[in-house]
């Protein structure tokens, strides 16, 4: 096999970019090695500038500081890197605003237009316009890749496309926020109170100072959204969600479902739309434990098949990102 | 996309056969449209004969009747067949001996020395001589593709190659026999015997007549030798392996570790090569009841990574097969 070399831009050097750029350089011999892929980092872009080198940066010096602190700093705005870079895929890591789905959804598209692939952990763009991306992505004839919008580490748009690659999914249940279903364990196991779970969960760094978007539903929802969209073939977006989230949930009835061998959960049903509190019986795989989450698939010929795993972290999620950029890589 | 036309040899006419071929008549259409692959079925070997056609068989009429009734058969042995009918990929679903691998070993050498690719769901060959066909797999320049020996409709090492593309597998655990973990759950759930919750399971038609490959830990040490080989690159076969089976686990020994909130599985430890009893903690992902399979991957980027799923069944199998297949046929 000749080594095919691939130009990246990073955009986003927040917890993501970092996590993403520390795995590339750990697992870049590693991927020279089994998959034949060179991965060189053109740029990398921050809200307030850029690092750029066509002969590929020098990930170790990038690291070491903060970006507007490396002495390659240029205050070229993001969108220009995009377009006039040397590149061939887009890696699009910033956060993401769910009612609007920028600044993720004008570098996208942006991207798209430039004829760049695109590799992203941003759910709010799909969230909000996944019809629009995927259709400038079939006219521009560019690859979309957004494993990692969904689930962190856990594989599940590639497993149905490469692995159950003969099956239709005819519907999904998920476990797809990790601070909710921390909290919830945490009630389960120790008895206590949602508010005192949440600030457990805030001091592990496990919730933000809001917890709203995740207690309330609304991160499960945008995921819901994504995985309606890519294994039901749906055209949905956020608005046409129901969400009900966590806050409502006591003590006493996480214990009275456990005294007829249920467990609450806050369940993504794909196939319904829906967001919610649900009874899951304390033998079913969708009963994971502490910030796991976990996808159920209801497929055609293989049947239900489950996948459980690490739905954040900057490491764990830069192997959904990286194994994009990998696959896009391949095609190329 | 193109079309690609592809042509298969299927060898064994079974249960396992007869449901790829099941699936394959179902899913042709899909298979066309979603990757671009028309899969036409060569030629059917079964032990007294087979059926052949170069332009592609009816399945309509083969799967209509015994094999041996269909019309176009004749008494050409599988050798003949594998090594001169036209076809890209041998398809061996055979069942195997574990000590010797054959005849699936036998079958699967030829079929690369003929320089055809090979998918298959027969464990035995792979337990026996993993490296022997691999290596000739390399010589002779052709992939031979492994899916459904371990887990059923599971994915795993697809699972590893397409999607955890960019990871390490450092160790991993499985629960890989679904006629043990059905025991088991019977066992745990119901409180009764041993004895008759096997009874059961053949009752129910989980377990064969003679129970001892399966209750004895030799399927799953079976299973357990592949994916050492497979996931972490050893090079090893059923002898190496350290096998205890369930006959031993009374009803009591479940309750006791029921009391202190553990279950009682048949682990399968790939890094220690060893299937055992070994007590699970209920909330862990690989509890998992009935006769389902799961598998939990130590990876070094993704963290664990747990899959669950239907480890038998010729339906939920043949996706795993022809899963295979396809991806096999994308490379052509």
């Amino acid at each position: 096999v000749k080594m095919k070399e691939v130009r990246v831009v990073i955009v986003g050097f927040g917890v993501i970019g970092r996590g993403v750029l520390q795995t590339l350089r750990e697992k870049q011999g590693f991927i020279r090695g089994k998959h034949g892929v060179n991965i060189k980092v053109s740029a990398i872009c921050e809200i307030d500038g850029s690092v750029i080198s066509n002969e590929g940066l020098d990930l170790d010096k990038v690291l070491d500081k903060p970006l507007n602190k490396n002495k390659f700093w240029t205050d070229k705005k993001t969108r220009d890197v995009i377009i006039n870079t040397q590149s061939d895929i887009v890696v699009e890591l910033t956060p993401g605003n769910i009612k609007t789905g920028e600044p993720g959804l004008s570098h996208i598209l942006t991207a798209i237009s430039a004829k760049k692939h695109v590799a992203t952990s941003n759910k709010a763009p799909f969230a909000v316009a996944y019809k629009r991306i995927m259709d400038s992505a079939r006219k521009n004839k560019v690859s979309v890749r957004f494993e990692a919008t969904v689930g962190g580490a856990i594989p599940i748009m590639n497993l149905m496309d490469e692995c159950l690659s003969v099956n239709k999914v005819e519907s999904a249940y998920g476990i797809l926020n990790g601070t909710t279903n921390y909290v919830l364990s945490q009630m389960s196991d120790e008895g206590v109170e949602l508010d005192s779970a949440v600030k457990e969960a805030q001091q592990l760094g496990y919730a933000e100072p809001d917890p709203s978007y995740d207690i309330d539903g609304v991160d499960s929802a945008a995921k819901v959204v994504i995985l309606a969209n890519a294994l039901l073939g749906m055209d949905v977006s956020y608005e046409d969600m129901k969400v009900t989230g966590i806050r409502e949930i006591t003590p006493e009835a996480i214990d009275l479902a456990k005294k007829h061998g249920f467990t609450v959960k806050l369940v993504g049903d794909v196939l319904r739309l829906e967001v919610s509190p649900r009874l899951v019986s304390v033998d079913h795989p969708l009963n994971v434990s502490g910030s796991l989450n976990a996808l159920m698939l209801n497929t055609d010929v293989a049947g239900d098949v489950t996948i459980v795993g690490r739905g954040a972290g900057s490491r764990e999620t830069s192997s959904s990102i990286i194994a994009d950029i990998v696959t896009i890589s391949k095609e190329l």
